[in-house]
């Protein structure tokens, strides 16, 4: 059984700062790619389309991450995603970056499922329940 | 009269590259929020949002620049926008870039109006136009 | 006394996401923005560039923040900036943003002094120190 | 012999702007990640490090492009690379970007050598330009 998505993020030469590092905000944008990825791979991207069609959305409402390794252009960064918590309707991913062995940057981001056209929660869908379920840290 | 708008825009920790001067495709950024202070300026935030019930956009459809300095981070830009040229549906912004006196880049960006739900042109807005007109080249 | 920093952070078209609200990685970048008004404002251009000499850097080891408010094209976010913490060689910064009056985004951002050649802590400089404590929240 | 490098594009949830198509300044970022694709992949890696290693650079003097297609979060862009123009110390790229096989963006971004401690023009690296040769439009 497959548990843990992977998304494989080079690092760009406009994604450094002045310091020649990757500037530390782009590391939640790497987060949000790797959610992506797991979202297209893992739920599958019909299933994006009727939670589109549902006007169902997922912003962050808390996100947090420690930087272990400054990374340079030509890095590549491997981010593992997997789920620390759920609510009703709540989920916290966990992003593990690596590049190659070593642990980069680590973080942790909490979403809310929501109603687009109002902005209130509501329960995660069943079926993107179990799946969350099945990627459990 | 006043026919030149202005957007100052400093130079920021994130915007240089791996060799340490300004990501090129910043500079189209830095455009764009010369134009928005220009919209929010000489068109208006009321008129804007007129706009934006009517469901129109402008959409770039043709984009250019000059690169003629390479700024650093803590370098200040002054961005100039003017208008070049005035279709029916189109409108050509003129942005020339300084530090301090010195040119430091120059663009050009036809926009074309369009009706948002379906892509395709229109006339723009009479009231636009006229004040379209008044910031000519 | 002065012990208040803030940055005025109009909210750019590009800014947002396909939710139409503020892609969340970009408070980060807000965050740093302000930090670097901070800088300029309250530790001086001049000492910026004694700190660019010594090759000193401050790159972040630790980032949390919580989103309140989604906010949207056309918003103006207030960020006010803070000393939370202080050691050693190491600073937290506190960054609440606000729209209007209302608490949109508050966040955290431990960054470390370190000599650039060799990415080692070395303690902050007194001078810094001392434009810091007057800082603190 | 191959004379034609891709790069594959997902477009990014945080790639739109508020009218929820690319944000076209993002266009010329991606020209930049098949310029670097391309690099790696047809310069090589090593090649790539004997570059820096004599400090050279290769800034952007010009670039233009036109947006025939809006793109969409979810749409993959695949932008094929070629050489427009070889001169002795400059030369221009020519992208073109498909969305399946309709033509969404094309552009030139003409780039120059140059020796990075003096941002002064040097002729091309003899073997950079036969492998560039190779990948003539």
């Amino acid at each position: 059984m497959k548990r843990r998505a992977h998304a494989r993020i080079p690092i760009r030469f406009g994604d450094v700062d002045h310091a020649r590092i990757v500037y530390y905000p782009r590391f939640f944008h790497y987060f949000h790619v790797a959610f992506e990825e797991f979202f297209f791979t893992h739920v599958g991207r019909n299933y994006v389309q009727v939670i589109e069609k549902q006007k169902l959305g997922f912003p962050a409402v808390r996100a947090e991450a420690e930087f272990r390794l400054p990374l340079r252009f030509g890095d590549v960064l491997s981010v593992e995603v997997s789920v620390a918590r759920l609510g009703t309707s709540s989920v916290a991913f966990r992003y593990q970056g690596r590049r190659g062995r070593r642990l980069a940057v680590v973080g942790e981001v909490t979403c809310v499922c929501v109603d687009m056209r109002t902005f209130r929660p509501r329960p995660l869908p069943a079926g993107l329940r179990r799946t969350l379920e099945r990627h459990r840290a």
